[in-house]
């Protein structure tokens, strides 16, 4: 049926429960999942001038988010630990997305996430990196040479590229196959449900 | 049964469709909505240097935002306008939220955000106002003169520094009588899920 592109930076908090729902989601409606990694820090470094994480810039809202986060996940079922590091540097797991076969990133974007967020592990690490690649059933010696090709690293900078050029601030973010954009782990659901029936929107903004 | 403070700015846009939603819900559990009015520009400019909503200061997130309150008011059945101005100035509203009678405060409330959001008009002007009061059944002038007493003026100053001492960093933001803090219009179902049966939580930030 439909198409949902997801982008995620494996930095991110609320991506981590996204990444752990959105398979079941697409699977019960029958979508297909794009996984769009990409980097937030030139995101944010270009849009609000910020040299690291709002959630650390801004210290009011780290707190309120680590503790909003542990409920997002005790609801969700997930396990949740102190990260090694916040936030963590996920390029070498981005590019490692992009140089795995289609069929392989949805178990090593996931098993990413789980090193980051329930096991505390640092992801910047190639033992680390290269444990996602064999849970998700892939070569790690033969994926890691991968990444470090120039086509891979030039995807990932088109990537994070394509994101600002389309709107994109924050990770997770969802567009739907007509181009509409839902943000955070909060929007998932509503980004399947327009996928089966677009609102209909007749106030401001509204395009249909 | 239990009670609910609903810490909220008139200007701020998520809060419309959390202060129409608040009463039904409330109603509903059988619960008591406390409603604190205070101003978020103080916050925004102690916590993160703003001088203007993040919304205008960032417009990435000000063009998304405007999209997402569209499909937010589209799904709860709101109308939504442009508003006469963004952010508007919601001071004198504040004053006299708490310048009314406890009893009149649910529907003037109500009557200022539809002002704003479904009407746009101009809630800094006194004849806008006024016309809340009244639909709230309350005597204008009386409220007016009121919301200029040295008190009110304090009562609201005091309300902003407490929201800022318990880590308010936004609007709406709710509390449960546990003072567990919840932010944002997407978080009004939980915190009063909260209020029925607090989430065990066993990660990170877990207290119990």
């Amino acid at each position: 049926m439909g198409r949902i592109e997801f982008w995620f930076e494996f930095a991110s908090t609320y991506s981590y429960p996204a990444a752990m729902r959105i398979e079941a989601l697409a699977d019960e409606a029958g979508h297909d999942i794009v996984w769009k990694p990409f980097l937030l820090g030139p995101v944010f470094n270009s849009q609000q001038g910020l040299t690291d994480s709002p959630f650390n810039a801004f210290p009011v809202k780290g707190r309120y988010m680590w503790r909003d986060l542990a409920r997002v996940c005790a609801r969700a079922g997930l396990p949740l630990e102190t990260p090694a590091r916040f936030p963590q540097n996920g390029l070498l797991a981005a590019r490692c997305t992009l140089a795995l076969p289609e069929a392989a990133r949805a178990a090593f974007v996931k098993a990413v996430y789980a090193a980051n967020f329930a096991d505390g592990a640092l992801i910047s690490e190639p033992a680390i990196v290269s444990r996602c690649i064999v849970a998700a059933g892939e070569n790690p010696d033969a994926i890691m040479a991968r990444a470090g090709d120039e086509t891979i690293k030039a995807e990932l900078k088109a990537n994070t590229e394509e994101a600002m050029r389309r709107g994109v601030f924050g990770s997770p973010t969802f567009f739907a196959d007509d181009g509409e954009m839902f943000w955070g782990n909060d929007r998932l659901e509503d980004a399947f449900d327009w996928l089966a029936a677009p609102l209909q929107i007749m106030s401001i903004g509204g395009t249909r």
